[in-house]
């Protein structure tokens, strides 16, 4: 008998006989004895009405109210999934975070976790029920109700599984798991039967967007063992966990395709102590999320100056372009070039740290193809370069060949 | 300065320029200086929306989901006023029922507020908020979501203004306030500018359908003084109070036509003891109300018999007749006749019990309209006549026309 958390996302309970299948599959676990604690989402397309209702009242509501609102998409699920279990013959009983022993900060809207009380939980299933939990809620110390932000049901999830010590946790989502590279760009990429939470990480936040980086992060501090896989089918995901030895075997874990940023290049910079830090913080202050940073040698005669380079989301592009015009002036840099036309491609696996000589194989195979590179930004386990978009996909498909098979 | 406790229905708050209006109404009485206590129900509709989502999941949820899953309708309510107050400028606090303090018994559903504990409501007060509370729901002492069951956000309240001591209590509606009688049958019908608990009892157990009673008894209890009025204009509406002394210089306060009943008469009932309780615990086991009940002295020779009447709510006659049918043998009665064609009138008024013959004015203005009475029941402050349907329009303006004018 295992304690299993399961997560459903919002399209996993998108309409009445979606939370049915739910159900079927929660009941399949108890058959084999499990005790099952399921977390859910709002179904999908109630949070964008609720906002939408919200905007007609005003432009920009208040957070604490935007939670006391959004609150209801998620406790709405949990009654439902709880009525499609009765349905079944199964015993189950919905909690709202707040029930369920999440207590949260109070910074609404994206509310962090700071415990969990899982005494109601507990006793729930020592009565031998399924347990629903709302996903993306809690409530603060003093009682208000919160929310926590995109990829909140997930960490509701994580969290639990971490307070209840879970057996095992399941993220259940609409791809089958995680892959050595996106599918529809590297037709043989395979799906990953494991992964450690650092090269998770790293693909989560280079663009495969299975998971929130700050749900992986949770599970990594917590020890929490969890398992990607697909709510439309009996397949199994991706297990993602602590590294253990033979993870370094496989070099290389995957590799990433992220078209979504792009590059600006501040040229003729001077080459002064501040100047940096004066940059990084007007585009900080303006909540421009900075990836890449890369500071060219100096190069010329005259004052000392460089070119630096650094890549943004692409939607930040416009916002960031006022800041730099600003910035002209004080910095004293001469042009600022912004290129939307770049793909990000990392490799990224535990592996590369036992095996030398993997960038310059990296480096090999994208000269092989003819494939310029424009930045280099490497970590222990990754290894991210920028290049043209238009080779993007060849590119990617180059390394997984060289390095995956 | 007053505390004033506001109640608006669904209809009020039917769409977010309805709630703004709300808005607009709480902020004129803020400028005056009063402190406010909103209590919303669901927007109009969202109710039905979700219970039909829910049997969509399976025909008779559980009713501890339901709870969790209608309580949803009011949370969103109470997010959006507080916004459309924080659009005019106005702080405001939205809070779900438990976290308003109401605790109620475990009954889901149909759950009866066990106590209230203000504390958050009146800290809230004091910080100079307006204080938007959920109605129609509570939570029991263990933690979970119930509702209070049909009018239970009039209940909330009535209740909230009896636990913060309010100076008064406002049930905004779609009417003006309680009527002598209905405008659409008595074009000439006044509001009342007051009207005693017991009366306004009496006139909404007769098909004068401002307020359930269950929250007029509730007021009545505690000395709850409140005010009927419409969300739709500024006129003042009805006050509901204790009895006071002039009250008794009015005989009549309403009269009232309720069309909705079936009288049933079973026919040489055998005279014995324990026949009618034989009869009506049967009725009363299959939820069928009972509303008058009139026993015909015994007539005809042989076996002592009589005729029993009764009436009910219009749908429940079929569920009535297989009752009575089952009944048939056991008690032995001739047959059962049913008539639907029946109006129930009655007039109402403390001041009855002051002034005799008002039951012989009643019924001789009846007579004088050639109108055939059928049955009588009375009460202290009420007297009720059961007479032919197609009379009914014609008989209750004769009766206005004699006591109110």
């Amino acid at each position: 008998m295992a304690l299993i958390v399961q997560k459903y996302g919002g399209t996993s309970v998108g309409n009445p006989e979606r939370i049915k299948n739910v159900a079927r599959r929660v009941a399949g676990y108890r058959a084999k004895g499990d005790q099952v604690v399921v977390v859910v989402s709002a179904m999908s397309g109630v949070t964008d009405n609720l906002i939408k209702l919200a905007n007609e009242i005003m432009p920009l509501p208040t957070e604490r109210e935007m939670d006391m609102l959004l609150a209801t998409g998620e406790q709405t699920t949990i009654a439902l999934t709880a009525m499609a279990l009765h349905a079944l013959g199964l015993p189950a009983v919905s909690l709202t975070g707040a029930q369920a022993g999440i207590v949260t900060d109070g910074v609404h809207t994206k509310a962090k976790i700071q415990n969990i009380t899982p005494k109601q939980v507990h006793t729930l299933l020592d009565e031998g029920k399924v347990v629903i939990v709302a996903g993306f809620q809690g409530q603060t110390q003093e009682g208000h109700i919160t929310t926590l932000g995109r990829g909140g049901s997930d960490l509701t999830a994580i969290a639990l599984a971490a307070a209840l010590k879970a057996d095992l946790c399941q993220i259940y989502t609409d791809v089958d798991g995680v892959y050595t590279a996106d599918p529809r760009i590297v037709p043989n990429a395979k799906k990953l039967e494991e992964i450690s939470y650092d090269e998770m990480l790293e693909l989560a936040s280079l663009g495969a967007k299975v998971m929130q980086s700050r749900s992986v992060e949770f599970a990594k501090k917590f020890g929490v063992v969890f398992e990607v896989r697909s709510s439309l089918n009996e397949n199994p995901g991706t297990i993602v966990k602590e590294e253990t030895k033979n993870m370094e075997d496989v070099v290389i874990r995957g590799v990433a395709l992220d078209k979504n940023q792009a590059k600006v290049t501040l040229v003729a910079v001077p080459d002064k102590p501040g100047v940096a830090a004066h940059i990084f913080k007007a585009i900080g202050e303006a909540a421009i999320n900075v990836d890449m940073i890369v500071q060219n040698i100096s190069h010329g005669s005259g004052t000392p100056a460089t070119d630096l380079s650094f890549t943004i989301d692409k939607p930040d592009l416009l916002k960031a372009r006022k800041v730099i015009d600003g910035l002209k002036m004080s910095v004293g840099f001469r042009e600022a070039i912004a290129d939307e036309k770049i793909g990000k491609l990392s490799i990224v696996g535990v592996g590369m740290r036992s095996h030398s000589g993997v960038a310059a194989k990296m480096f090999e195979t994208l000269a092989k193809e003819g494939v310029n590179i424009d930045m280099i930004s490497t970590s222990e386990i990754k290894i991210s370069v920028v290049i043209d978009l238009a080779k993007g996909e060849q590119a990617t498909r180059a390394l997984h060949t060289a390095f995956i098979g």
